[in-house]
């Protein structure tokens, strides 16, 4: 068997097949699951369908896809058996999976997460995991670690999208805020994942709602793959949330609800109406990134 | 059927019930599971009959079970199960649990993780669980409003036991290291969870090895319990542990390796004598701890 290509080249080939940088997040979401997949208040069964479905809708339209084990894992563990299924279906089909798990702890510990999100089964085997940098370089250190040995990506969070990003990440260090400190910190990570090429397997978290600390990040970091959420339902204009993207080829924005979610699904009587919603939202979102 | 008490007050009866605020962690480690309880690299088995045995031989005996997720969800869904299966059975034996998952995230995904964690089944309907502030105080939300309304615990990462915690949580925000200004962050928190009581069922973990920032986090958050990991295998000292803890109320101390896996236990040919050495293990935490 070859040797994989690295995750910075699989996303690549990705953003390049379907022309877009955008990833979907997989969010799946009870209340807002057609009926049509069954009730997914009450049986995981609807939430797989669903999951299913969407799959089969985006395969060959985005660039990878964000699987967020926090919609997952409130069904208990066969909730998780579902994420761990979509991610190996999204990966049969071509899709990166960035999995969104925002992990973070230390020694042997950050070794069991890292073996469950990104080792092979009964791990995710996921492309790419969401790690949190609060308990310091040595918590990183064996996602970064496993990454380089087997071609993956390690996504950082550094500036998010929500309000309250600001109670910790915004606090002056000598000057900066913590997030450029945090950025700071990485630039060995980034270099090491590069492996003397122009783009890193290390990915940050840049919530695409705060386009000015994008452009701030990416002087920081020129090799590193953005992950941009906040596009879409959370308010982030398509200008905005390219705004570290440098190119098309510097990482890529997440959609979630607009992409799932969209007001004509949840109208639709039949599958074939809830699929023509869902293509129509995810070619214009395409249409969106893709314009230069 | 009558209202739970508040999280403390479970905590402060399990302390006194046991004479120790000694809390075990449940980190299931497949190399160093006996081979009498199955093939644990192999088989999940292996680790549901360790956990058995090991809460069968901790109940009465501690304050507190911590099972570590990072080490289960390696196994996969089914190694979720046999975390969440600890978790009812300790609660049965009258142990509150303090799930460390490390959580962190935003909106829908934050009440996600919250239902996984501290809610009823599907949830692990945990006593507590440990998240991680990084996202801000909006992420933490969810878990603060579920706690005041079902009498639950909320464990959130101040200053950890890792050398790397320096990392960040040490960085100088206006003349003091950021887990000074996490811990007042976490303010009205402390006083909102407290309703009036003397002591909160907002928790912060404040590594064992520092016991001067525990000291420091001791003046700054009153009435917050403590969560002192890093003690017996990790090299902090009962006198260092128990440094924030004021009077044996204040909080619990968690050991894990050095009970769950005592040189002598990993020696044992029959269970009669893993037993017996994990019960010496328990009572050499125990007195040192109880020890004034």
């Amino acid at each position: 068997m070859a040797a994989p290509s690295p995750f910075a080249d699989r996303l690549h080939d990705a953003i390049r097949r379907c022309g877009a940088p955008l990833c979907v997040g997989l969010d799946p979401m009870p209340e807002r699951i057609p009926a049509l997949f069954g009730d997914a208040r009450e049986d995981v069964a609807a939430v797989a369908n669903f999951c299913d479905a969407i799959l089969e809708a985006i395969a060959g339209k985005c660039a990878a896809l964000k699987p967020q084990l926090g919609f997952f894992e409130p069904y208990g563990p066969v909730g998780v058996a579902v994420a761990r299924d979509a991610t190996t279906t999204a990966r049969a089909l071509g899709l990166p999976v960035i999995l969104d798990a925002k992990r973070g702890d230390v020694g042997s510990t950050a070794d069991g997460y890292v073996r469950a999100t990104l080792g092979p089964d009964p791990g995710f085997e996921a492309d790419c995991v969401t790690v949190n940098p609060y308990l310091g370089l040595d918590s990183l250190e064996p996602f970064f670690a496993f990454a380089e040995a087997h071609q993956k990506g390690v996504a950082v969070l550094v500036r998010t999208s929500n309000p309250g990003a600001a109670d910790l990440q915004d606090l002056p260090v000598d000057g900066a805020p913590l997030w450029v400190r945090v950025a700071e910190m990485l630039a060995p990570a980034m270099e090491r994942l590069a492996r003397g090429r122009d783009w890193s397997d290390l990915m940050i978290v840049a919530g695409a709602t705060w386009p000015e600390e994008s452009r701030r990040l990416r002087a920081l970091l020129p090799k590193a793959l953005f992950l941009a959420p906040g596009y879409g339902a959370q308010g982030a204009t398509a200008a905005d949330a390219k705004a570290g993207l440098v190119g098309g080829l510097g990482g890529v924005v997440s959609a979630s609800r607009s992409i799932l979610y969209p007001p004509a699904a949840a109208q639709a009587r039949t599958m074939a109406d809830w699929r023509t919603a869902i293509d129509a939202a995810i070619e214009a979102a395409r249409a969106e990134l893709s314009a230069s």
